[in-house]
């Protein structure tokens, strides 16, 4: 079991709806199981395609919403109007300021921000900066060929099998939110 | 053709020389390609892996070698012991100073470390942060499935087809020198 219980999980998440309203779909069912386990959303802030989505759907249950976007992002991703907003100066204060607020990092289908912003608290993990789950939400396989990345190079000596096994991925919300739950990090990870 | 002559190169790399000897190889021809080229190196500053490599083949053939390295990764990437090496405070402090003496970027493979400093860069790109080329050595095809997961979110509507085109993709060191020297930016890349 985790030391602390679990308070904040931080989404990221595209600015796009996605093609496919199973994307739009599953950022609702995730923001509506995060009010019913008791958990509130940190995320990037703007009210955008999945963004406003997850947002839009853990306000309208009454659950907690905190974003964080440096000012000039707000013509891109737009502004939430629900919850707190925090501005910072830059992205990578974002990030920080994101990583500090949350137990927990879920990922569901995105853009090059959205993966990097993954692969940064992956690597954070690695590294020992934190020890706090993150995860991968596989709606429709979208992440399958970054796992046949991480898988490549696990086969080619570049990721360590242990270190791989910091990235939870799940196909559906309910296996997710009981992973990151009761996430206990996986004995002897770490980047060497 | 670009405004102001490329001076320095930034590589990100795995601290792991991976299970096949071609992707040392590439290194050490990429760092003899940059100092035939007139091109600095700006890099992570470690000493192991293909990190060592690409740095000791710059510096042996009389080519400028600067790294920047937390004082706490020197335990995971060791030390450089050619060139210059800048102690920086974090690992935030550290892409920020690397992206700011470089006037491209270059992905060889590597972990969740390297793919991560990758999508940051072309992340960046995107938001107009900076305009510089972001290119990938794709040695043995290893960055394939990274190409098919950018391949499915530009299908799924998560990333523009003009900001896919922001990455450069090579399998050969004297095209990738090729197209970095050249780089024009793709008119209308951004995001929006
Ligand atoms: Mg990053």
């Amino acid at each position: 079991m985790p030391a602390e219980r679990l308070k904040a999980v931080c989404v990221f998440c595209g600015s796009s709806a996605g093609k496919n309203e199973a994307y739009v779909r599953a950022a609702t069912e995730l923001g509506t199981a995060l009010v019913e386990n008791g958990l509130e959303l940190v995320y990037g802030g703007g009210n955008r395609g999945l963004m406003g989505a997850v947002a839009a759907s853990v306000a309208e249950r009454g659950g907690v919403v905190t974003g964080f976007i440096p000012e000039t992002m707000t013509q891109f991703e737009g502004l939430q109007t629900v919850g707190t907003v925090h501005f910072v100066p830059t992205m990578h204060a974002r990030k920080a300021a994101m990583a500090e607020a949350s137990g927990a990092f879920v990922a569901l289908p995105g853009g090059f921000g959205t993966f990097e912003e993954l692969l940064e608290m992956v690597t954070w993990s690695q590294l020992r900066l934190h020890d706090k789950p993150v995860a991968i939400l596989n709606t429709l396989g979208f992440y399958d060929p970054f796992l046949a990345l991480l898988d490549r190079a696990v086969e080619d000596g570049f990721i360590a099998p242990v270190n791989r096994g910091l990235l939870i991925v799940k196909d559906n919300v309910p296996d997710l939110l009981a992973a990151i739950i009761d996430y206990t990090r996986p004995e002897n990870a770490g980047y060497d």
